[in-house]
């Protein structure tokens, strides 16, 4: 009984992995979408968001079944529950990695991003998927510190969000409060994206020690 | 036991409704400050976002003790984890309307909202405090068909953020990208607000029914 149990949450673990793999795949592509105004492509992200969803719902119910049946307690407890919390997380970044792409469908056959911000966007998208990359591996293995090594890798993030903000906001930006206003919430999906891959490892480390980490 | 039992039930529902009035009152100060360019209430709505989060976790708390003593099952299983999903998501409402007082005090002495769009980001804010005055009620004493009725007040702040969207996004628009791109992320904030209290309010018709609501 015991060792099924611990055979399941093995289980959820790897539909957590899973869901990370499509997180990191939906960012990347939205990213190259939005650069290449490719909209076959964000096309393709916005439907792939809803397996997504059906992967985070599946992960909910297989939960509650092990709550229900199993009643887990202490170390087991905070796994289960935090495969749930996770999953909710992890399928919020694939709903920005959705936005993202629903911008580049949205100005298409126009680059939503002036060839000046290009290197920009393309750096957040790489950090972005790399953090739900780092997750796939962490969430079927956990190592002690991940929410420390996330954290430090969201700083790229902040830094990069926070330079396309002062650019954008700068008065000799030559691109229009339109183009103005849309990047200013592009640049903030990807941001979203970093806090939920923190929040993830976060939850991680508290699931392993019962301790809300702190860096 | 089980009467000790729905007693800790109810007080959980106590503790997300004190959530839910704390939120409502973060969103009307919000935008009080926003709209009168008020920095010291600005700076009130901030630190009482702290408040948030301390209720946040000791909702979690009690829910992870009411799991691991009792290990409820069906309705009463649902409502123990919609009470840790809700307090998150109210947790969240706080952020938003401490982004939104942010953005008062980032832009203080100017003013945040042309006067031309104060009636709009009014309207938002009565309308998002209203939700969350609304799900103060709905978390203590849930009625059918929350769901429903929170998606339909929600469409009103999506018509709101889109006419807004629109005004910033016209190549008429006369106040520069800075302020288009602040306003951009500023009526997100509100439209983001109402959609945690839609998810609150499905999450409440599911745990009384086992259902997932739709409309």
């Amino acid at each position: 009984m015991r060792e099924a149990f611990h055979g399941d949450l093995k289980q959820l673990g790897r539909q957590l992995a899973t869901m990370c793999e499509s997180a990191a795949a939906a960012m990347r592509d939205a990213t190259r979408a939005l650069l290449a105004a490719d909209l076959r492509l964000a096309e393709q992200v916005l439907s792939a968001d809803a397996e997504l969803d059906v992967k985070r719902t599946e992960c909910e119910e297989q939960a509650y079944s092990l709550l229900a049946l199993q009643a887990p307690v202490a170390r087991d407890l905070r796994i289960v529950l935090a495969a749930t919390y996770c999953a909710q997380k992890i399928e919020r970044m694939g709903d920005l990695a959705a936005h993202i792409a629903d911008t580049a469908r949205f100005t298409h056959p126009e680059h939503a991003v002036p060839a000046e911000l290009a290197d920009a966007f393309t750096e957040l998208g790489e950090v972005a998927a790399g953090m739900a990359d780092r997750l796939a591996a962490l969430v079927v293995a956990p190592v002690a510190g991940a929410f420390a090594e996330l954290e430090e890798i969201d700083t790229r993030v902040d830094r990069l969000h926070a330079a396309v903000l002062a650019r954008i906001s700068a008065a000799d930006f030559p691109h229009g409060p339109q183009t103005a206003a849309s990047l200013a919430l592009v640049a903030r999906f990807y941001e979203r994206f970093g806090d939920q891959a923190v929040s993830v490892a976060k939850r991680l480390d508290f699931a392993a020690t019962g301790e809300t980490p702190t860096i």
